[in-house]
């Protein structure tokens, strides 16, 4: 998940904004090396500091940030739900790499893989506690709270879906992309709407943003699903095809499937039982050929094209003037490597 | 845990006292059979629907609508709190199951064992945010979420210190309280605490009140330990020194560490790691001998008469006519088996 994050790069286009960027990028992380992560027991603290204070993107919390900034917000306050924010996908990280069995995260061991299982469900209680403690901390908190636990509960439903795909026959890309809107785009979008509310935002101004953030979390999980197998693996640091290796049903093979002939899909469908153990180099040339002869990619960038353009849309109706999107506009276009 | 909560028995020595125990307990079971538990997929929201409708003592529900009816507060706004309570109460049990290996709670098969881990941690993440959720319903409702907040991290602390405990040769008669003080009494202290905070009570009379709550779960925890051994197991329906064949090291046992001489303490901590394949009767036999050489049960009768006492002072401390506390002190006297 989140692999299009990696996209990141850093250019020098627009000096105003990359500053900007830096800025608050350097305030959040001021903001959590204030924040004490330290406590008794140690066993229950110790995986808390060691996965928050990992070095990260600090994507959700750049997104609130923005938000806030945006409508010319307080940053004081805003850098609470940005804390609660990153504090809470942690948190998810924790509990979904036990049920992922996961031995690896940024190159470092998983927490259930460091200490154990019961330490890992324990640590990740407390931090989703600590979140919602955070998101209460500024004005507006009992709001921030609730957008907080809406979020939370989707994201227990996505991760639940996604479980049940993994043993699940037919999966339609209708469940897909419900499955992928509740496991990432709802968290970018909660984000912005944090951001949005401490920072005053109208109702109706929340929603848009809120829009923007659900439509390009589903671009870029979208694209992330093509990099995985398109993209250079110099560039994008990760194994060429190892969601095809693993059996993941992407939305690259459902729409395979959709496009396919009887033949192809019975082939695809049998490729998609092998074991991991299988002839990998193999297995993922014949998908890809399957896929290329379907024009999948293309059919996949089409529909990525459809989340932009509904992202636009929902940014342009943020009732703004137009330069003070363009933070979060470029901020955008980066993160998709779009922006160079 | 909690079983000295299985002394409740009804008895009409004070009929206006029962029917409001009765009224509130009925309204608190037509509040949770309104709520809705339901929801896609259905492998997260059916664990949670079995555990919370699952018939219970609704204790911690029960201290909330007491205190809040003690400062005639709207019964209404209070069961926001008391679900919150109940729903945070069970989410504890689930992944405490898990870790626990509890095959069996209630006389149900546990979460974990009737579905699995990854489920089971799952559906208590969600139950989690949801008691989030109803605690922030009613007025005061970051009030609320902030005292859920802190009792949610300081019942992770005690979880951890339990587990801790297991594998931990030497504990203190002072760690062994801060456990009991941390996984027990803080959510009965807070229950107390969130009915009297929408009842609109005054700072001082909700500190009063916690104080209560904390100086009564330590008297039941301490009484749940001399019950699980001197108890008849009709009347309270477990084996007789369970905790002693599972080597669970109670405040009988450190008590008893505390007065042995050199020989008994030896002996208690050699038979306190003989595996719970040995033979049961004759261990439990030969360690209540020696708790009984020592007097160990007095002595902790008399830890929890200090307890009892210190609860009272901080009852009568709350600024009400007396009769007004009428009901919350029956209520402990009923759940401590001292009411009949």
């Amino acid at each position: 998940m989140c692999d299009w994050a990696k996209n990141f790069t850093f250019v020098p286009s627009n000096l105003h904004f990359m500053e900007t960027i830096k800025q608050l990028q350097q305030d959040f992380a001021d903001f959590l090396a204030k924040t004490n992560f330290n406590g008794q027991p140690k066993e229950l603290y110790e995986p808390i500091a060691y996965t928050i204070l990992q070095s990260g993107k600090r994507l959700r919390p750049m997104l609130c940030l923005l938000a806030n900034e945006m409508f010319g917000g307080d940053e004081q306050q805003a850098l609470w739900p940005a804390l609660a924010l990153e504090t809470f996908h942690n948190f998810t990280l924790i509990h979904d790499d036990i049920m992922d069995k996961a031995p690896m995260r940024r190159g470092m061991p998983t927490v259930y893989q460091k200490w154990n299982a019961d330490i890992a469900i324990l640590s990740g209680d407390a931090m989703l506690a600590k979140a919602f403690q955070f998101a209460l901390k500024p004005r507006k908190g009992a709001e921030l709270a609730q957008q907080l636990g809406k979020v939370a509960i989707e994201i227990c439903e996505g991760q639940q879906m996604d479980l049940n795909f993994e043993t699940l026959g037919d999966v339609t890309i209708d469940e897909y992309l419900e499955m992928i809107r509740l496991k990432t785009a709802v968290l970018l979008a909660t984000a912005l709407q944090m951001g949005a509310t401490v920072g005053d935002a109208t109702t109706t101004d929340i929603q848009h943003l809120y829009d923007f953030g659900i439509n390009m979390g589903m671009s870029f999980q979208l694209q992330d699903d093509i990099l995985d197998l398109y993209s250079d693996v110099e560039v994008f640091g990760k194994r060429h095809g190892g969601d095809i290796a693993e059996n993941k049903k992407t939305y690259l093979y459902l729409k395979a499937l959709e496009l396919a002939s009887e033949k192809d899909r019975k082939r695809l469908a049998h490729l998609f039982t092998l074991r991991i153990d299988h002839d990998e180099e193999e297995k993922i040339e014949e998908v890809q050929a399957i896929y290329d002869r379907l024009h999948v990619k293309e059919a996949v960038e089409q529909v990525i094209a459809e989340y932009d353009q509904k992202a636009l849309a929902a940014l342009k109706a943020v009732s703004l003037p137009e330069e003070k999107k363009t933070h979060l506009r470029n901020y955008a276009e980066l993160l998709s490597g779009r922006k160079k």
